[in-house]
């Protein structure tokens, strides 16, 4: 009936490892294409003919910059390079006509004005975390061009909105074939790295479950926690802290166009949400982890009539923490009222007559349950 | 006796709070300061004359990109920056030089191959976790320099070489104005912000360990923790979730050099362990605290009798958490053999009579004791 298998996580980890290492080689290929690509402005006379050395470089540029690992995470790079290009290209220009009415020294001290003021603002911008989190690239594009065309203006004898226009081109023309290259041959998408990985996590939390349970009764009572690879205890804990690469990836997801089994407006918030759940749930998992060892000089005698009930209530909640990560794998509506909840009810009768630490877990399978049947 | 005051954690987040946006008001007028004086290389017409329109770009370029928000960042992304044109010039121009030895197209496609591989390469190795974490900035300048010049060479007529120191003076021109304004005109060190979170963290754990405590022995036995602003959990809750922080700050204060008192190899390393094992003593409290709960339906009379040891253990476990935060805050050496021994020892003796879920403690506590002496 358990089935906590330290092996079959271990293997699942290794199997992830090695298809991410494929991936890391994709990426990297692609990139190397990319570069090919973009070079081909400056190996190719007709093209280099066109739009010369000045400009050929920010194309490569782009492509060297903004080219990221996520699908999603090169859409949200590239979209902000391109906001900020165009403001910051747009409010520059302003300037630099602006400032040209006054002639010589109060000219450069304007430019030198407006450069400290909207530099200054626009990196406190960057500070901001809800600004942070999404936009932070975009600002500093923003600050870059803005103060190079301001000041380039100043200077340049040819129209400044020329440079700006063509530079845009070129950055378009860097974040096209980002694009292509990226969404188009053999995709990296986050968010199905983020589904897999949520999805992984109820299984690991069900089998540090099992697997805190089967430590605590197993009858030889020896502590072998040396001969599992992972122990439960690491597993919890890289489920607790994977709060930030989630909230990464999210970032990334919503980014990300319509694809495979993902919609449009497909609800990526939900993760967060899920996610810290889990986090907590694994708090909890720690603590009756905690709990059963510090009542591990119990001798086996006492613990033996706990056994069979806490085994059924043990894997009746691992089942349901499964049956809620495989709902969340298949985007299937949970079977909650039908199945879960009578069975949820029948482990707390359980409970009522056996008294047990693991009491508080039913009232965070019912928030899981909450929000997966809300997905 | 019992000092616990969600109150004090608040004013205190608070203050943080505060002299935080002051921080930022500063650094934003930094960059603000960085970016007029590099943009004097256009204003100023001497400086023009000599350094020219393609060449002041890189230097602009050079503040926006690097000028980070802690001192130890804008000093590992100068570097890094550095490093990676050296690097990806220098190949780059054996690239260009060894492939103008075939004419025409044998040209063109031996720089477009080696485009290819070390784009890719060099791709690939910003994937490698290790690499990642400190050297991500100078792989992909590396990758960006080494395309450009590369096909740069491929057409200048004038010699790569000097394009290539040219740009790599301008570089170390914006590299030292960033960091003339981010060192030494108040500096923002990110080894400060490491460090007072870390012993913050401590008051934390500490305030939280006596809050469950005291939770569990109020009097009355009503549940108000609405009144509380923050609730210890999301204090645990909150100190769990800062390992990437952590990670961060520990990787910019190790580029950080000599200031204040903090020497010059001052083992940063160590925060990362003290981090880790703190947080391992929050799931411990919140087990505890998880425990507490699950025991709150006894009767008062029930637990009347525990609470006179379990305050006073409690008292100095949150005595001895704070102790060892001290003595990381004003650098001494914990007085571990004199006082924080005996005092767990016995707490350990008061805690063999009362039977009590809080026993582990001592024992992560004791890991502390070990790592916060070798400090």
């Amino acid at each position: 009936k358990f089935r906590f298998s330290p092996v079959s996580v271990v293997s699942l980890l290794k199997e992830k490892t090695r298809k991410h290492d494929m991936k890391k080689l994709i990426h990297s290929i692609k990139v190397g294409v990319a570069l090919v690509i973009v070079s081909l402005l400056y190996l190719l006379d007709p093209l280099y003919g066109q739009v010369g050395d000045n400009n050929a470089m920010w194309a490569i540029m782009t492509v060297v910059v903004i080219f990221e690992f996520y699908a999603g995470a090169t859409l949200s790079k590239g979209l902000n390079r391109g906001i900020g290009t165009v403001l910051g290209g747009g409010l520059g220009y302003l300037i630099a006509i602006f400032s040209q009415e006054f002639g010589g020294v109060g000219n450069s001290i304007i430019v030198g004005i407006c450069v400290f003021i909207f530099g200054g603002a626009a990196t406190y911008t960057r500070l901001i975390p809800s600004i942070k989190r999404t936009y932070d690239y975009g600002a500093m594009i923003f600050i870059l061009t803005f103060s190079l065309v301001a000041v380039s203006g100043f200077r340049e004898d040819q129209n400044v909105m020329d440079i700006t226009r063509e530079r845009l081109v070129m950055i378009v023309l860097g974040f096209v074939i980002c694009i292509c290259t990226s969404l188009f041959v053999f995709p990296i998408w986050a968010s199905d790295e983020l589904h897999g990985s949520m999805v992984a996590k109820f299984e690991k939390l069900a089998s540090s479950f099992e697997g805190c349970l089967e430590e605590h009764f197993r009858l030889d009572g020896k502590d072998n926690e040396e001969i599992q690879p992972i122990s439960p205890f690491r597993i919890c804990i890289e489920v607790l802290h994977s709060k930030s690469k989630d909230e990464s990836l999210i970032n990334f997801a919503r980014w990300e166009p319509w694809h495979g089994k993902f919609g449009l407006s497909y609800p990526w918030k939900q993760y967060q949400k899920i996610g810290d759940v889990l986090r907590e749930l694994t708090v909890l998992i720690l603590s009756l982890k905690v709990g059963l060892k510090s009542s591990a000089q119990d001798s086996m005698a006492l613990r033996h009539p706990y056994k069979q009930p806490c085994e059924a209530i043990g894997s009746s909640l691992a089942w349901t923490i499964r049956e809620l990560g495989d709902s969340i794998k298949e985007m299937r509506r949970c079977q909650s009222e039908a199945f879960i909840v009578p069975k949820l009810k029948s482990a707390r009768q359980e409970l009522s007559r056996v008294v047990s630490i693991s009491k508080l877990e039913k009232v965070e399978d019912a928030d899981i349950l909450k929000i997966a049947s809300s997905v």
